[in-house]
């Protein structure tokens, strides 16, 4: 199969595309012809050798989410047949022509969407889903804030929020951004002009009693001014780091209002963990693809050839959404 | 009756004891005939000025916590009679010789103990419950990290994590009194002496795992040590701030290692969660008084009328457990 490889760390010049050993089948996997994949933030620091692939995937091949078809499944497998279509999260692996994975990690694309679409969905709305709802309790008519509200995640939960009749507040560096996370139903848009980020004091005159929730997809100086925009009990879902990885952090807040901080990411997480969320997701929000309540959001589709366009594109921070990539 | 009141926010040489009105009471409340009491950090810090009383509690009588008998009961209340032995929380209005409570915040004495035995009991103990098992999920045979384990909740949580079987590592700035930890079954004692503290280097040869559970006393900068001795999917609780206020948080590794970070008080919290936290604690904790296998820790006892001088000696560090006050 072609995959797109690491010939080092130097970064998105440093991919090529090559021939690879297919992937092997387990009892419990399924085998997937890989349509589409997407890139994520990750998959730039990989690249740059600063977030290895964890143990039993592929080292060199980047890649955290896919679309495609399935073309074989192990022999003690039960829910899918071959030319099924999946799509689905992997430790790394995706930007290749076929991956494999534990059958109860994948999940059914909706019927009215297609591959690049569906390729869209895995990472954004499951860690969205899961930060938000399984680990920070959102529940309907809640205040969450999001921070870079029109990244893949970002755009994700503001959807999924909206879908539960939550107030959404979210921050953007661009004017442009706010104006389309406004169409999909932000609340209370806040730009980010200057450093070290000011939302809180916009965001207390909206919601006096401050957001339940915060979808921490920025990090480093947006945390202190998060903190003083949470209300009392509030959880912040720490899930993006591209602000910095460090901050000042007001203790004295973080007690009085009895906040939790909490640090997540999917991709270290053992099998049986990816396999509850996965049916979290499935049976929880898979039914709002359907009704048409979300919507994936693809800024651009390129060809996995020009994956290092596309990563560098995905850098400059002015896309909506996600960037697809396709064979 | 007497109380010990604040006449400004001058600290401790402002206190001074003066005749007040009893304090009302309601159909489900209980008056209690104060005997004893304790001292708090957050006593200190009222008289400062810098911790004000919450809505419905005296806001001119520190005091979070005593032991007395009961003189007489609400209309509607079931569970006490006159002369029942009690002890239990107040959001303030301890330091006198009455206080009335909500009879579901109310716990039985111990029938060993004595007054003065008891009074070393409520704050101390409930706080290091509340936030290492009720929050911090200590399962048995755990391992919990806990800072200034020679304080009144610090040798609480010990007692407590031991009776669960777990093991105990903690944090003394004084020799002294990690040997006394020592006799209550502290497994790993560290010395810190240094400011920034560091104990994480010596926490990671003890084990290796990490503590995955911090019951963090200090705050300031033991916060970036606390995290870098912590296990992946480890909770600090975070309870006290004497070391400050603020702290450099590792975004990294709070976000690698799914850390929880959880800011909590019993204080500020309504009556219904007061009611259930100390239902809990006579279910799982009271029993293990009466086994005998908790003892209060009561370093030094003093009369009410000496509180300026017992809150002095408490700034002094140098005391193994609670300062009690007694009429």
């Amino acid at each position: 199969m072609k995959a797109i490889c690491m010939k080092d760390t130097s970064g998105p010049q440093g991919l090529q595309l090559l021939e690879r050993d297919m992937p092997v089948l387990g009892p419990e996997d399924i085998l997937v012809e890989v349509r589409a994949s997407a890139i994520n933030r990750a998959d730039l620091l990989q690249t740059k050798g600063l977030y290895p692939a964890p143990f039993g995937v592929p080292a060199d091949i980047p890649g955290l989410e896919f679309a495609g078809k399935v073309l074989r499944v192990g022999a003690k497998t039960q829910r899918f047949r071959p030319e099924d279509r999946v799509m689905g999260l992997v430790g790394g692996g995706a930007w290749a022509e076929q991956v494999v994975l534990h059958e109860g990690e994948l999940l059914p694309i909706p019927p009215h969407l297609n591959y690049r679409e569906a390729a869209a969905i895995p990472e954004a709305f499951m860690t969205a889903f899961d930060a938000m709802v399984m680990q920070g309790g959102l529940g309907r008519f809640g205040r969450v804030l999001i921070h870079a509200v029109g990244s893949g995640v970002g755009s994700a939960g503001l959807q999924l929020a909206k879908a539960m009749d939550c107030s959404v507040a979210g921050t953007s560096r661009t004017a442009d951004k706010l104006e389309q996370a406004k169409a999909l139903g932000l609340d209370v848009g806040v730009l980010v002009a200057e450093k070290p980020a000011k939302f809180a004091s916009t965001l207390k005159t909206a919601w006096p009693g401050g957001a339940q929730v915060v979808l921490e997809l920025v990090g480093g100086h947006y945390i202190p001014e998060s903190i003083l925009s949470m209300a009392p009990g509030g959880r912040l879902l720490l899930v993006g780091l591209l602000a910095g990885t460090t901050c000042e952090l007001p203790l004295g807040l973080v007690l009085g209002k009895r906040l939790h901080l909490v640090g997540t990411t999917l991709r270290s997480r053992a099998l049986p963990e990816k396999i509850l969320l996965a049916r979290a997701f499935a049976e929880a929000v898979l039914p709002l693809f359907e009704k048409r309540t979300l919507h994936p959001v693809v800024a651009k589709t390129y060809g996995f050839p020009e994956v290092a366009q596309a990563l560098a594109d995905m850098s400059k921070n002015d896309t909506f959404g996600k960037v697809v990539l396709e064979w």
